[in-house]
Formats: C-alpha cells, sequence, structure tokens
C-alpha cells in the first residue's frame, strides 16, 4: 500500500493554493531517503504511540527513531519492532540528521520547534494546526489531494480528524459530481482530547457505576453517559466552536472548495477512540445509489458497510483500530426535496485516519518509488 | 402548570387531520371527572415508572390508581404518594370504573387492549406506535397541537419520543415563520428501548471496564462506548428505519404539515435517558438570533442553555429528570448560503417529555377547569 500519490491521477481536484516554488529559497529535501531517520515529537502521546505503531503496520523503512516528549517524559522506555527505544527530551538540537519529523504535541510546540526541523534538513508532517491554514504548507489527505503536496517547502500539515474522516469519505462522490452544499453532525470520541481525556471518560464512568463522585479535570463537562457540545471555545459572535470553524476552513481547504457552504455542529460523545459523523450532501446532479456504493466500494481508505437488512451500519467498536474509514447508511436525502442530496453516515479511528496513520501515508508518498 | 391547553390560542398551526366528531356514534367521555380513577398499562416498564411519578410531581388529581401489568408482574408493589400499590394482570375486565387509561406497554398490547379500555368508558392515552397515525386519533404535544385534541374520540395518541422533544423545541419558531426544511441528526439514549436496555449499558459498560466479556441480548450490537444506527428495523428499500420513519410522519402530523421535507439519521449513543438533536432549520425568512432566542426563552416546556462564553450547552446530565427540554448551540447554519436557516441543539428526557410527562399533560388538559 505504499504507492506514489505524488502523480495527480486525472481524477483529482485541482491544487488551489500550493505557492509556486520559489528559486530565491534555498533547496529543500523534497523527498526522503529509501531508508530515513525518522523523530516522532510528543512521542509518549496518544497520536504518538499510534504513530509508532502504524510505523510498524505499514513497514515503513526507518533507519532509526528517534522518540521526543517534554523532560517529564524522558527516560521513558517505548516498543518498536522488538527493541526498546529511550524517549528523549525536545530540545533545539534534536533534530540533526532526521529526514521526517512527525510533530504531534500540540500548536505551541510546532510553532517553536517545526522551523527548527526545517532547518537542520528535516521535513515535517506537522499534526497541530499551527501552519494548516498557511498558504505555503500543504494541508494532506493523500487520498484525496496528494497532488498539493508536490511543493511543499518542508512543512506537511496533517488535517484535523474531523476533516481528514470526512474528505476521504467524500473524495469519490466529490470525483463523480459536483459537491453544493454539506451538512455535519459529529459523534467524537475522547482521544481526540488526548490520553488523558480517554483515561478520563473510563474513570468517570467508572465511578459512576460505582455510585462515586467524580470530578473532571481534563474535560469542561461530567463524561459518564453524557454527550456535550465539543470542548473547544466558542466565538462569542458566530456561536462555532473552534473544532467546527476547523473542520469547515480544512474541508474546504482540503477539498479545493474555498467557498462550499458547510453547515457543522460538533458533538463530544462517551466513546474512547473512533469518530462518527452524519452527513448531508447535495450534489449539483442525482447521484444514485448503486452508484454511490460503487463509488465507495472501490475507493483508497474506505470501507462500505451497508447491510440493511442486517442493520449492521459503521459504528466504533468495528472501526476501532482499522485504516479503512467505514462508510454506511447511504440514502436519499429526503430533507431535499430535489432529489440532488445523499445522506450517509462515516466512522473512522480517530487516532488512526484522524491523526497517526494520515501522517504516515502522507510521509510515504515521499520515499524513493 | 394544569393549563387548559383545549382552547386553542391564535398563533397555534391549524388542525389538519382532526376529524369531525360523528353524530352517529356513541357518546363518548371527551373530558375527564375532577378527580378520576387512573389505570397505567406497562406500569413496571421503565415509562410506566415515570408515568407513576410525573402523576405525583404534577400533583394530578388521582382517586385512584390502579397498576397494570403482564402476569410476570403482578403481585410487585409500587410506591405511589406514600402508599404501596399493588400490580395487577392486565385482563380485559380490568378497565371497569377507570376513567382514563395511560398505556405503555407496545403497539401489541394497545392494539389489543386499548378498545376495550374506550369500551368501558375510559380516555386512553397511549405512547404505542399502534393509533399514531390513525386518522381518528389526534396525535398531541399539547404546547404544540392541543386544539387538536377537541375531537378525539376516546383515544389520545402519545407521540414518538425524539417527534415529542423536536416538536416542542421548533413551536415557538415554526409559530414566527414557516419551515421550509428539517434536517435531524439524533443521540439517542438506551432508555428508548426500555429499561432492560439501560441496564444493558450499565452491564456491557462494567464488564468492558473489568476486561470481561459481554454478550449483548436488548441491543443488536456492543453498547459499552459504542453507538450505532438505531436498532429498529431498515426499510430495504429506502435505506431509514422504523425510528426514522416514525420521527418523519409524526413531526408533520403534529406540526400540520404533511408535506415538510425532513432529512433524519437516528442514532444510539451510550447515555442512559435523555435524547440528543442536532437539527438544522430553513425557515421562509430569515429569523434572527436575538428573535429566536427570545422565543425559546418564553415558550412553555423549554429552557434555553444558551452560554457560548461558558461552553454550557444542552447535555444529558442536566436533562435527565427535568420535564423542560434545553435548547442550544442557536446559530446561523452556515450551510445554507441564503441565510434563511438556523442550527440548534435540543436535549430532552426521554422518559419525561419523550415520554411519560408528555401524556400526564394530555390527560391535564382533559380535567376539568
Amino acid at each position: 500500500m505504499m504507492t506514489d500519490l505524488l502523480d495527480p491521477p486525472a481524477s483529482l481536484p485541482p491544487v488551489q493554493d500550493a505557492p509556486a516554488p520559489s528559486a530565491a529559497r534555498p533547496p529543500i529535501n523534497r523527498r526522503l531517503p529509501a531508508h530515513p531517520v525518522v523523530a516522532i515529537v510528543g512521542a509518549t502521546g496518544a497520536v504518538g504511540i499510534e504513530l509508532i505503531e502504524s510505523l510498524t503496520a505499514r513497514d515503513f523503512p526507518v533507519a532509526r527513531l528517534k522518540l521526543l516528549a517534554s523532560a517529564r517524559s524522558a527516560g521513558l522506555r517505548l516498543p518498536f519492532r522488538g527493541r526498546e527505544i529511550v524517549v528523549e527530551e525536545l530540545t533545539e538540537d534534536s533534530f540533526e540528521g532526521v529526514d521526517v519529523a512527525f510533530f504531534s504535541a500540540g500548536a505551541t510546540i510546532s510553532r517553536r520547534f517545526v522551523p527548527l526541523a526545517v532547518k537542520a534538513g528535516a521535513v515535517v508532517v506537522d499534526n497541530s494546526s499551527a501552519f494548516r491554514m498557511d498558504p505555503g504548507v500543504p494541508l494532506i489527505v493523500p487520498e484525496v489531494n496528494a497532488p498539493a503536496m508536490a511543493a511543499h517547502e518542508g512543512i506537511i500539515a496533517n488535517p484535523n480528524c474531523v476533516a481528514a474522516i470526512l474528505t476521504v469519505a467524500l473524495a469519490p462522490l466529490a470525483q463523480a459530481a459536483r459537491i453544493r452544499r454539506l451538512n455535519v453532525a459529529t459523534y467524537q470520541a475522547a482521544s481526540g482530547a488526548g490520553a488523558a481525556a480517554m483515561e478520563e471518560l473510563r474513570a468517570a464512568t467508572g465511578a459512576y457505576l460505582d455510585g462515586q463522585p467524580f470530578t473532571p479535570k481534563v474535560l469542561p463537562h461530567p463524561y459518564a453517559f453524557n454527550f456535550f457540545s465539543h470542548n473547544a471555545d466558542v466565538d462569542p459572535d458566530t456561536g462555532y466552536n473552534g473544532e467546527e470553524d476547523k473542520v469547515v476552513a480544512e474541508t474546504r481547504r482540503i477539498m479545493g472548495r474555498p467557498d462550499l457552504p458547510v453547515g457543522i455542529t460538533c458533538i463530544r460523545v462517551p466513546v474512547l477512540r473512533a469518530h462518527g459523523m452524519a452527513v448531508n450532501v447535495e450534489f449539483d446532479r442525482p447521484i444514485s445509489l448503486e452508484e454511490a456504493r460503487q463509488l465507495i466500494g472501490v475507493a483508497p481508505g474506505l470501507r462500505l458497510v451497508d447491510d440493511r437488512v442486517g442493520n449492521h451500519f459503521p459504528m466504533p467498536v468495528e472501526a476501532t483500530g482499522q485504516e479503512a474509514v467505514l462508510v454506511g447508511r447511504l440514502r436519499e436525502d429526503l430533507g431535499d426535496p430535489s432529489g440532488r442530496s445523499l445522506a450517509l453516515f462515516i466512522v473512522g479511528d480517530q487516532l488512526l485516519k484522524g491523526a497517526a496513520l494520515n501522517a504516515v501515508q502522507i510521509a510515504e508518498t515521499l520515499l524513493p518509488r
């Protein structure tokens, strides 16, 4: 599955915001050696752990793996391919000799250390939101817009988890017909708020079942058998929260549709690590269910789970740990009398396609053929 | 709060399907005595227990309470106003002397026993789906369409839980502007599938946390930290499940809008007894957020929970046990470029406004003034 996605298939959407390479800049290592030295920043976090797993699962040709984290986590040992690797403290000198660095330690760390990594010669795949809307930094879901990577200048941004899962699921439909309008209601897992939030969900639920009090520390609301509007700050003027703003902006950018109308409501539900979304898509022409099923059935990165008789559709217990994003509940959207809209339900592993897997797939496209 | 809603306020939607009283039929007791004899069929179920609670909470003037259930539950004792009432087996003779009977034992029981109760002189408030689409049976949410009750012939249907919570929340907006289109994604609790499903959610979650296997018996899919498409059977032709079909048909009927386009996706999430819904509403004119807030803020049965700065919006932990349906996350719907759509998030107690409370409110409107 290590496809070279830099060759744009004719059907991919046009690249709209990758800048022309600047002749005045120093040369950048735009591709990786056959066996790159790999660094993971934030190696002990929920996504960091999955990055190590994904490198193994996908047989990424790692020459050497460097695990970086805060001073607090330095000295921990994490398993990789049968050996243990000692976590080192992230410093300004951490990136010497590194070919590719995966950053997953939040936007503040990325803003400070990503430029140092690039200066040291590494290509950075950044999982934070720091550079996602920077016009000089491609924002990539390989199955959707790999051609936009061609002009990278050392940094490639990995999208918000909802945007990644949503756009990979919509890609085959968007190639068949132009999307006019999108509406999304999410069912988001604890993992999007990190390993501590996953542990808080377990602990809060255990306390509830034992009849014990529990005070949330990571998330702003009780999580046991409860759901709540996403914990990102809410814009007091628009009423949309930061998560929703990210999903809208990044979905538009990945799909090359800067003006696409997107309605969205982001809700955290008490599940551990798979995000769901109920989606309505209006196209510029009617797409039959048969056509939609065929498109989704053969699209890379997707699995059609759409058994009406067995009432078997995408759900977290089956998406967790899976590279494929599950797509199902394909129906005509009865809320649109024009007959040009479909409804579907999507579930993907937030830590895999929503984060670590997509980042490793980005790096794969930079390996020699 | 025992308002007499039979007097139609001028702003309520037109009654479209209540038939004219038939002069040929025998007279029906259309109203209740000041102190009615009350029966509850299905008294030991999740809704039955809440019916007893709601009669107490709302000071319903019960002369005598008769609790009816299957032979299996007969002999159990349930508390009511400081005394214990022995549950009796439901038989064909159970309704002698009963003024009002609440049915909550499923459509099969209702189809068989409701006609017997009416024949015995009782007014029936039926919580099952058996008669909801019968043109001779009003389907009532008192805050929305109480005038449609006037022509009842002994049976009044209590709506599906989602339809009740959704329509009471939309009522003030629908009175201010005509709704053109509706889209709903639900976050539904275990209680909709009964007390056994609530217990299964607790047990499955406890087993998961203990690392023990668990085989679901009540619901078709694992429920611990999982969500799944609603368990009602799916129409193999349309892809919509029975719950979605009910919500669409009943919402249209309650709102007096038989052709309203309604898009819907019903999902069960791991919460115990409050249903959520992310809703998009397109109106025939733009409604400002200020206007929407004012309308919802003064509407009967609703509580506006819309604190953007505190990131505090409707959620199950605050809706559970509450009569009011919580409405918040009011925003312009950015998925509709016309600017005529609002987005909102609604959470209501499935067992209260979604079932028992609404049934008791229906009976209240039949009491003498």
